[in-house]
């Protein structure tokens, strides 16, 4: 018991690697405009050009000069010369004057001298060059100015904002097919221990699969990194430093699962130090499970020494790895990229508090009666029987004395479609939207 | 005004969709393990064996008979015969009679005739052959039974289920590195108009941007679907129809964007007749923007028709294309899967209701003194100015009057990273979360 007041807390241990790490911006890359979704601007946006490029119409209908129609109506209408059916897709061939009007479609450019339209709802035509308009239009009515939706010059997109399919289309409407965005953070994934064989393989008597360098491939994924799975170590000295030097060179940060039995997980220690200086940040950290975290600096880069228990494994990623991640994004100034939601639940039971570790437990939301629960998922050790059944997970913090039955609480709720779902239809039940 | 009664509301348009045609279940497809975050699991996955496969310690120390330490402490110890250290990876070459033991790492597996671990931090070795056990452990202590994780043959993952990292995991400690997911909906996207040029290219007078393949395609993509941007008809019968026709053959969906001047419109909307029956299902729809949006079934597949305005084509594609995706993986078992997340707000400003038409308003999110506000994006025709600047939208009902300033509303989050981060930030600001 005496460890917890050894262990360093989740908040000191992201400052002691926040205080010897300094990430820099990441560099640009380009990609074509129907990659760049989801991607991160590299360069703020400026407008090249006025959009629209013209001034257009709104509307079916006639492009007039707007005093024209002053007080035109049913009983006393204006009546115009038609000059010319504007075409899509071309420039009007003639001007307009007081008393003359050209047919115009959506979208049409607007013919110089006109300065509004008329819908073609209220207007009649009196012969094949004469219209009669009934209702009046003021200055600028149905039409849109040059430049009125973005000025040429205009700030349109910040560097680090993370493309829509909105921006996507904003950006093909000023032209730019190949988009400056950040490269991905690189995340170099290693699995450590001589029992661990490949997932394709049958394992033999003693030996496990490995299982990290997928989830935690995926959880790098998740954070919008890019993994680089660098395969499974020995449990020596050298087949480990061989494979983290690997990852330093490739990557921007190493993660090294593994090694929760002493003898190994000094072997990390010891890799972790030789690469330095600084070497070891951080070992042990105060959270249930995933005690067993390794904080280093290698080479100026993050190296995390994690559990070899994929559930800790995945806790202690999304605890510290995705705060290396998404450090570096803020270093290109892109906004925190979590998409993590909350929801407010009643815990169904009771949960004790283990002095000095901040503990993380695993729930199911259910709805019952217009109150959302939260139901811890039991299970001592669930490798899938935890994770997989979950919805979402609720923090107990390290000075508390535990959660009371039927206590409010803040339920994280994982990411993936199916929670995220369940997550949205839970709140569609609690209001009253659209 | 009097189209106003004419109109289709989007339920009823949803409805007449839905009630014409039946989205068959699709295909499934095996994609490698390392592919498959974010797929559609095809068929439910039982497990083929335990986990774990045998019966591990979880701590470092030794295995043991329980009843061997019953009534053990610091004064009077049990002493137990040391008959291996068990390596990882490898099975014991013992079994354990009372009296013996057999050191074990984190993760070993257990010997026959041991039934709990005792941690090696309440053990003393007594000499090479001997340890103390200076505190109990009751039967099935620090020991992980043989399939308690997952029993062989229970039922793991279901059908439908979207892979997380953690899903991920358990598929490679099942063994399952080729995973059969569903194939994604497949989306034709086809902008029409003679005056549309590609993105790349500089418009002559009169000629605007291909953006709505960009964002569409995009907004498929953000559908967990896959676009297929078949590229620009022109205004003519013939050549819409081809293009058309090649998106019944390729795809699942086809949308049509562009079109919004009466002639273009006429086009497409016999087009779709042709194609049918039944072709065109609705024509005109009470929403704003968006109102002149076809929905037609030809071959048994969607045709949309959208509005070629950029804001309007997005929103109808969220308010029917989606659904249409939905339905379609909804056939497959996938529960809905939206992203959206939904934040209430105050309304900064009073919004009036167009009757008979559902108000679609962009906002922004601000917070100010413990209040989320939405302030209404202002702008005509907003192209890049409304969207890009939105973080969410409210929607105003058709039987309404209209929202006072200062009204609760729900704003549907835009999905996208930056905008869910804000709604975290918001969330974080509003709750006491970890």
């Amino acid at each position: 018991m005496q460890d917890f007041f050894r262990l360093t807390s989740v908040e000191e241990a992201r400052k002691a690697l926040l205080s010897a790490w300094s990430p820099g911006p990441l560099p640009v890359e380009k990609v074509p405009l129907h990659k760049a979704l989801g991607r991160m601007l590299g360069v703020s946006i400026t407008s090249p050009e006025n959009v629209p490029p013209y001034a257009r119409s709104t509307i079916d209908g006639y492009a007039v000069v707007s005093k024209d129609t002053f007080g035109a109506s049913e009983s006393m209408p204006a009546m115009l010369t038609v000059l010319e059916e504007i075409p899509m897709g071309a420039m009007p061939s003639n001007k307009i004057d007081q008393g003359q009007t050209s047919g115009i479609p959506t979208g049409g450019a607007l013919p110089g001298g006109a300065d509004a339209c008329v819908m073609v709802e209220n207007t009649s035509a009196l012969d094949e060059n004469t219209i009669l308009v009934f209702s009046p239009v003021s200055p600028g009515e149905n039409v849109v100015r040059q430049g009125e939706d973005v000025r040429c010059g205009e700030l349109l997109l910040q560097a680090g904002h993370v493309l829509r399919p909105c921006d996507i289309g904003a950006l093909a409407a000023l032209g730019i097919t190949s988009v400056p965005v950040l490269v991905k953070v690189k995340i170099a994934v290693i699995s450590t221990g001589d029992e661990i064989i490949d997932p394709s393989e049958t394992p033999l008597p003693g030996q496990i699969r490995d299982i990290n360098t997928y989830s935690l491939s995926s959880a790098a994924e998740s954070t919008d990194a890019q993994a680089l799975a660098l395969g499974i170590s020995e449990d020596t000295y050298s087949s480990l430093k061989n494979l983290v030097e690997k990852g330093l060179e490739q990557a921007d940060i190493v993660v090294v699962s593994g090694g929760s039995s002493v003898g190994t997980r000094d072997v990390a220690v010891q890799v972790i130090s030789d690469l330095g200086p600084p070497g070891v940040l951080v070992h042990g950290i105060a959270i249930k499970p995933g005690k067993p975290v390794i904080l280093g600096l290698c080479r100026g880069k993050p190296v995390f020494g994690l559990p070899g228990h994929p559930v800790s494994a995945l806790l202690a990623f999304d605890l510290f790895v995705r705060f290396a991640v998404e450090s570096i994004y803020e270093a290109s100034h892109v906004r925190p990229i979590s998409e993590d939601a909350w929801v407010q639940a009643r815990i169904s039971r009771s949960m004790a508090s283990f002095p000095g570790r901040k503990v993380i437990v695993e729930v199911q939301l259910r709805h019952d009666q217009g109150q959302v629960w939260a139901d811890p998922v039991l299970g001592r050790s669930g490798l899938i029987s935890t994770l997989v059944r979950s919805d979402g997970q609720v923090t107990i913090p390290a000075d508390s004395e535990g959660i009371m039955q039927g206590s409010q609480v803040w339920v994280k709720v994982s990411r993936g479609h199916r929670v995220l779902s369940s997550f949205r239809r839970i709140l569609t039940v609690e209001g009253n939207k659209p």
